[in-house]
């Protein structure tokens, strides 16, 4: 064994009592991979990069400002309506950076295969890398590919990382959000979870339910040139929803969240489906939707450039940033009462994505 | 489903009658690898870069240039005399920086977990990953952590990518290779794989056999420092081996390599468990070697600088590229027989990094 003396002198800083064991939420985007990263991950590997808490990180490198990122994909099942974990895993990779406010250029892409996958899946996997990649205008440049035995893996699990330029002027950060600004989304939410929620649960609705997966540089660079350094911040509320995103925002910017329930798109099937399977929309994953903090004096201009794009059409301002209670996301409903829109507790739809 | 009429149109590359589904043997460095990279991957992902067939791939960023790698890892067991997942993890992507002759800077660190791994092991993993990192000098900037329900991974899977920095001057490739050139290794082959090997069979030897992983950054660096651009190509010979690495580049390079049996270092534990095993040792993995090729003239001060450096002490010139015999590498025997080293077919130890 290598245990080094480190290892008996630091103890686990995750309580072992409590989690002797790792479960399904550490992988969830709620509150427990928040306590994973912030216990365990950023004191050990702590540098200023890592802190920013970012999508991605921005690295000053031979004079470039380069977003750099990465991302597994483990959705079950990996075939699904409006996508597959192909599409999937470059559009993940393509929109951290995006979220960077960088140009995504290139991509890695590691596979760990279990034995007996079959090859026609396997090809079918690796044509939807490549027609994503072409999409968003990435090339995969490096890769590796690794098979476990039958039984120890779950068909294909896919690693990309990615490498972006930023422009200069931009600069999105956490730290940037200030009160005043204005949050909006750039289309309905909750679309792709619950379109692989169909599928696990058997659920019919009176049309298919598509993945919203898509690249969204292109509709980023649009709100980009049309406000500048004016964006403060962009993030994709993937794994944990709009509601996990927005207050690991909040907390990283020490700033309090306001949401207008009545302003935030969201399709009938989608909250209809919500609501027969108990779940909150707010906390449900999407895969090609946006959330931009912006200076409140550019809120309507990038609306526009949002709606301007064919994956913004159906943006809106969505909510604001507060001085008041710092740290929390406030969602004042449609009937004017307010309730406290906490971190995901737990895990609500694993392997997701 | 997502299938665009491409999915229809192409077929899949690799004889589905032969091969219907993944085999452990494609995930092992060997000739099924190669089948997958050259048939599948290459010619979907097209592009310049990955066409290199390089650890990692060179690029040109905002006037830097830079090395970018991704490496899964898949070992089993996760703890194992000299090392662990983590450090392997680190090392790895740090390596494959090296031998493109770059710098290596920023590691990403994506975790896939099984649901029930134990939270003491990921907390010794990820003490190691750090440990390794701080000796490599290297920081790990960014991070994903996925869960996977209970029985369908195996404890942990890591993927690290890395970006490195190449200095002017240096320029390792494949294409480089040229006949007079000399092949060198820096050290001791075969002792990660039996390492491992002797863990899972339960073999005992005098002394405990530890895995050779080691960051090679530095031990490159020397080299570079003392022979500047007249290295034109590095290699760390994992998955495969010795024989497989040198079989790449003999076709890369449409070069003949002829290794001399009897100055490749080999520790007598090594060899002696080589021989029970039934295994060559030219195909198990090493995970802190390095092979390099060089032009004759500065062969002496390659291994002189090899050999200034703790991490190759062990140093030797093991060979010679020929314009003989393109794409195939000859072994001479101590007895002065010779025989073809052929690239890995099948799987000889799954799972080994």
């Amino acid at each position: 064994m290598t245990e080094g003396p480190n290892h008996f002198t630091l103890s686990c800083p995750i309580p072992i009592q409590e989690y002797p064991a790792v479960l399904l939420a550490h992988g969830g985007g709620g509150r427990l991979t928040q306590m994973l990263i912030e216990r365990m991950f950023l004191p050990t590997f702590h540098n200023p990069a890592l802190e920013t808490l970012h999508d991605g990180v921005v690295l000053e490198v031979g004079g470039a400002r380069l977003a750099f990122t990465t991302d597994s994909f483990v959705i079950s099942p990996i075939f699904f309506p409006g996508g597959d974990i192909g599409e999937l895993a470059v559009n993940g990779t393509v929109n951290d950076l995006a979220m960077c406010g960088a140009r995504p250029l290139y991509l890695s892409l590691a596979l760990i295969l279990e034995e007996g996958f079959p090859m026609e899946d396997l090809w079918q996997v690796v044509r939807s890398v490549q027609e994503a990649a072409q999409k968003a205008e990435v090339e995969v440049v490096t890769g590796d590919t690794k098979v476990v035995d039958r039984g120890k893996g779950d068909g294909i699990f896919i690693n990309t990382s990615g490498v972006g330029v930023i422009p200069e002027g931009v600069e999105i950060a956490p730290q940037r959000v200030c009160p005043g600004d204005v949050v909006l989304i750039s289309g309905a939410i909750a679309v792709h979870g619950i379109a692989i929620l169909s599928v696990r649960e058997g659920l019919e609705f009176e049309t298919t339910l598509e993945s919203d997966t898509a690249p969204l540089s292109e509709l980023v660079g649009t709100l980009l040139r049309a406000t500048g350094p004016q964006v403060h911040m962009l993030r994709d509320p993937t794994r944990g929803g709009v509601a996990s995103a927005l207050n690991e925002i909040a907390a990283s910017a020490s700033v309090g969240i306001v949401l207008e329930e009545a302003h935030i798109p969201i399709g009938d099937e989608v909250k209809g489906a919500c609501e027969i399977l108990g779940l909150d929309p707010l906390y449900v994953a999407n895969e090609g939707k946006c959330l931009a903090i912006v200076a409140k004096e550019v809120a309507e201009t990038a609306l526009e450039a949002l709606r301007s794009h064919p994956l913004g059409r159906e943006a809106a301002i969505v909510g604001r940033v507060v001085e008041e209670h710092p740290g929390t996301v406030i969602l004042r409903s449609r009937v004017g009462g307010k309730r406290i829109v906490d971190m995901l507790s737990g895990e609500q739809l694993p392997r997701i994505c």
